[in-house]
């Protein structure tokens, strides 16, 4: 029998987006449950079964099935764990790749989220037909997936591709999470431009701003960006500092694998032009000559949901190629 | 008849170095020609072939070469062109791989002179057996070679892995050949300690140092090194500083490719111990949790003319694998 579709899942650290995804990547069923609820992974699988089992049954059940594709933070390709994730309750390494594969009687593959999304950009989104192309999510944190030759680096241990970790600003901002410095996600996320938000009202008490009418709760990117709408002086030079260490990042990357594209998505690519003009000019004016306006940064056109949903998927397709 | 034999080529700004290689990495033969008193690039084509082809004549003829592998400054795999070195004489675009098939009538591939030496390394050097890695050449510049899953990284147009040229102090340093400011190259080099060496010593009129007793034009890293030897406290220093600088850099490195190993090689190297535990001690302290006291940082073991051109050489036997 054709097993005609595959399960894609995304895991995040407050909850678990799943799908039913066809060949040509229409996602028929979609579904989500709460990741931070469950203590452990095996009460996490029980209610994930729960809830898919009725959607796999309604399309055919598991002959139908190719396999299940899943994203997860930390998650390791060749072995099919997720090894110490900080944003998760459950510690150490899980083997979530075998446990689902067990529980659902269906094979099951497991990269890292990031590395998942890239997969279905490639597939389903703007880098259909690229062989050479990064992609950055501008979420809560900095996350990435790396394409050269149409594959994904996982390196030597499974785990390349952690963008948000590298140092652009050498002793600069203390990221709680790593206890690094100067790291990109520590200023390129919507944490960072919070962060950026606070700094830049406390350094310049006597500047106006809209900003100042929030509580500091309140100071999300989405305020930020907000007030820059309304042409507010400093939450605009909030994005333009987050665009030019982003900007910076990115050439830097460039001289690396010289990709075709860098492909941004997440929360703060809401900012649009605001983000991104700083963050283009930046990147051009750290690249060598031969690299210069060569590399298009483009802004992903796939749902959020649904890239993880179809990246992971696509795990399931990918051993066909 | 089997082609028994390769010809490897090393294009360098000051000198070209060539050797007859046969399968085993055995160098049957080397000589050099100067490459920068040819104005362009078919009179040292010329002198090129003038001197290679008795050694070819002498081991059967073409009939026993499989072909001629170059590696080049700015060499591109694709195009088998040299473009806008910033080190030739020759300006503009060279289709340096067609003028050597047309000259010699043997196949020619050229590839990026960093990227031939880390195909040396994969193929006959401490890299041998590994699918990820990357050298970095630590000469008057720094280059650099990525491996990921056993192959060289081009990128999308053939020019990736010029590591020298990340940024790695924003607003730093300026480079004169690039007008960059901050890059690798412009720390960790030859010419990079050369100038930090300027600096301390300009820096700290009063300290007292062993680099004092040389003139402005002997200090190089040769004397750096042979002072920090002797104990100098401003030696060593520049040698910690070039250190922590790198290894911060190859940090980022291992974050993006996850490397089993880094090899450095170059003249920078011959300090040693002076300059390698600086180097390991800042990657480890910028690296995330997974990334720790995993990646090694060996010292290359090939010598390095013969790693230029055992690596040329490979790019003529790599088809076959």
């Amino acid at each position: 029998m054709i097993k005609d579709y595959a399960v894609g899942i995304d895991i995040g650290g407050t909850s678990t987006k799943f799908g039913i995804v066809d060949r040509k990547g229409n996602i028929l069923e979609q579904g989500r449950i709460r990741t931070d609820i469950h203590e452990n992974a095996e009460d996490f699988i029980e209610e994930l079964y729960d809830n898919l089992s009725l959607l796999i049954a309604k399309h055919g059940g598991n002959e139908k099935f190719k396999g299940i594709g899943v994203g997860a933070p930390n998650g390791n390709y060749y072995t099919g764990t997720i090894e110490y994730a900080p944003n998760l309750k459950w510690k150490g390494i899980i083997p979530m790749a075998n446990l689902i594969e067990k529980k659902f009687g269906i094979p099951a593959k497991l990269t890292n989220d990031a590395n998942a999304a890239a997969m279905g950009e490639m597939m389903y989104g703007v880098a259909k037909g690229m062989k050479h192309f990064i992609t950055i999510t501008l979420g809560t944190g900095v996350g990435s997936g790396i394409v050269i030759d149409g594959k994904i680096v996982v390196g030597h241990d499974g785990f390349a591709g952690e963008l948000g970790h590298v140092t652009v600003r050498p002793g600069g901002r203390l990221h709680k999470g790593t206890g690094m410095r100067g790291s990109l996600e520590s200023y390129a996320s919507a944490t960072g431009v919070r962060e950026t938000a606070i700094e830049f009202l406390t350094d310049q008490p006597d500047a106006p701003s809209l900003l100042r009418n929030y509580s500091i709760d309140e100071l999300t990117s989405e305020t930020v960006f907000k007030c820059a709408e309304q042409g507010d002086a400093i939450a605009n030079h909030i994005f333009e500092f987050t665009g030019e260490i982003l900007g910076e990042a990115l050439a830097n990357f460039v001289m690396f694998s010289s990709p075709e594209a860098i492909i941004l998505f997440g929360g703060l690519t809401k900012a649009g032009d605001l983000i991104l003009k700083p963050t283009v000019q930046a990147m051009e004016a750290n690249l060598i000559q031969i690299f210069k306006n060569k590399v298009k940064i483009l802004y992903s056109d796939l749902k959020e949901a649904d890239a993880a949903i179809l990246g992971a998927s696509a795990l399931v397709w990918e051993a066909e190629h």
